[in-house]
């Protein structure tokens, strides 16, 4: 099969690789039928994270293909949708919505869905079939339900967003505008959008945003603290991953307020004393997608939300380089590949 | 009056003190009936924090002596407590039970409380009044209640303690054992003290606690991982505020658990990564004692609690000095200071 592997920072290439085959009885093998570019993935691309001839791609929906005999809540050519963690969603951690921190976890970025056919393990408690058939626009927004989505929605929830609340959204990318749109569904009051790109400004706005904050840093703090009656958020999203979206996030925070964090964290060390001082409720990691995927699927196939709206580039998986190219010059916030 | 003054590490001092005046309509003057020694004075004490004729104490329990014109809910006679920052009781992070980072806190800890008398400002928002004549036991779990009661309390608040749940306390002194205390009222199956001093495994136990683990850092992560099927604890206390005993608690916790951390940092930095990866929820900071107050007052007049045991040793004020070097020998686990 066709497949992307990143050789060296800034090399993609689509090469042919193995067809994956069942390991384990509780294997299923999808057909990709799209999937996508990470922000994640430009960690690597710049030269970030280490990386050598590498599988990529965590974020798939397609078809079922074969399954394992112990296989029993998906069947050969259902329609599916999972996370970026497969998990056997029995374990007790699963149990608690910690799915993405399953016992038994494995990351399908080791995988590689950035190809023509996967491997997904532990497919009963990985994947959620989708009922009926997708339009073009929903097979967009169940693509972004895979991980995105799933991951701005953990945030906001981490958050504790509800209604009354105002929400600061720290980060503009895709991950972040979803967490946007998930603030909006959870009945969040006002939701402020950090951002000084034009182009995310207006898409945040699409999604929900309020306001906007195109200030950074202590500046940034003292903007969300002047429209929050010196308060601070109470919910705040972070989805960038470095020290300084860090220390803004919990810094526009309000005391007994809520910080989510999915940005990957890269090179963050927070201070104790600043973080007893802050008095802030944290929470973040790998999103435990899975716990929302039902109720994702759901609203999506009614139509009541429409996060596939995120994906402003549309290319074939053959060419993967130039989606990556795409996403890391900025000129797209987030790739969509079709096979 | 007197009162005791800390002129520099290890030199604690009873001294001759000016009386305290109303200086604002919201103060209240109290005379102090006890007040006691934290185990975050021996920071200080230790040389570890900076001090320099610093009067001492935050701890309170006493009779209103005068009010200010527009103190309401006290009266001149009244039995009170109140905890160890003053706070308004009125603003939004006061109503949404911080108090201890209301708009306009005040650390009584800059007043200092062992003395005969204290100002107390916002002492309608700060001040609880006791109903009935409290007997001696009852007195001294009022004194707890000011402070390591309603720090454990919260520990425990914010770690998510309930029935059915695990819990794991870092931190055997004065607040880890009322965080023992707090799990056993809220419920808890099962407590895990990690402790290696004998006399305060006993109270542990006194308080509540099911299992003592003596290992520290990763080995006593590994003994909780082993209590308990290898998830880790689903609430972890931390009431020590250093380094090694942040780890531990965030390491002694299962994905998706709550830490609750109470003890000052002392030199801690938070790895972004690990804490990524370890997906648990953060909350600390110094306690809203007073969100608790009144329910903590109730238990203790009720007999339903018994705090007070924590206090192994009772002084006079003027022996001040003896109680903290009690303390800081770890002859003592708590010094209650009478008047």
């Amino acid at each position: 099969m066709r497949g992307v592997i990143m050789h060296a920072p800034g090399d993609v290439r689509v090469e042919q690789r193995p067809d994956p085959v069942l390991e384990e009885p509780t294997d299923a093998i999808i057909r990709v039928t799209a999937t996508c570019v990470c922000g994640s993935d430009l960690w690597p691309y710049r030269g970030t994270d280490d990386v050598d001839r590498h599988p990529m791609g965590h974020e798939y929906i397609g078809i079922v293909d074969q399954i394992g005999d112990d296989v029993k809540s998906v069947a050969i050519g259902d329609f599916v949708v999972g996370s970026f963690v497969a998990s056997d969603n029995t374990c007790e951690i699963c149990e608690a919505g910690f799915q993405s921190r399953c016992t038994h976890q494995v990351m399908m970025g080791g995988i590689g869905t950035q190809a023509e056919k996967a491997r997904i393990p532990l497919a009963d408690g990985t994947l959620v079939k989708v009922p009926g058939t997708p339009t073009e626009e929903q097979t967009k927004s169940l693509l972004a339900a895979s991980d995105v989505l799933g991951t701005g929605w953990f945030a906001a929830d981490a958050a504790a967003v509800g209604p009354g609340k105002t929400v600061a959204v720290v980060g503009d990318g895709a991950v972040g505008l979803m967490g946007i749109l998930a603030a909006k569904q959870m009945g969040a009051e006002r939701i402020i959008a950090m951002s000084r790109h034009a182009d995310r400004q207006a898409l945040a706005k699409q999604f929900g945003a309020t306001d906007i904050v195109e200030e950074r840093g202590e500046e940034g703090i003292a903007r969300i603290k002047e429209l929050t009656n010196g308060y601070g958020a109470h919910s705040t999203i972070e989805a960038v991953g470095t020290q300084e979206s860090m220390q803004q996030a919990i810094g526009a925070t309000r005391p007994g307020g809520h910080v989510g964090f999915v940005g990957v964290a890269h090179g963050v060390e927070l201070d104790g004393t600043d973080l007893f001082v802050a008095t802030v409720n944290l929470l973040g990691g790998p999103a435990p997608v899975r716990r929302f995927l039902p109720e994702l699927i759901e609203l999506i196939m009614t139509d009541q939300i429409n996060p596939g709206a995120v994906f402003d580039l549309t290319l074939p998986l053959e060419e993967a380089a130039e989606a990556y190219k795409a996403m890391d010059e900025r000129r797209a916030t987030k790739v969509m590949l079709t096979l």
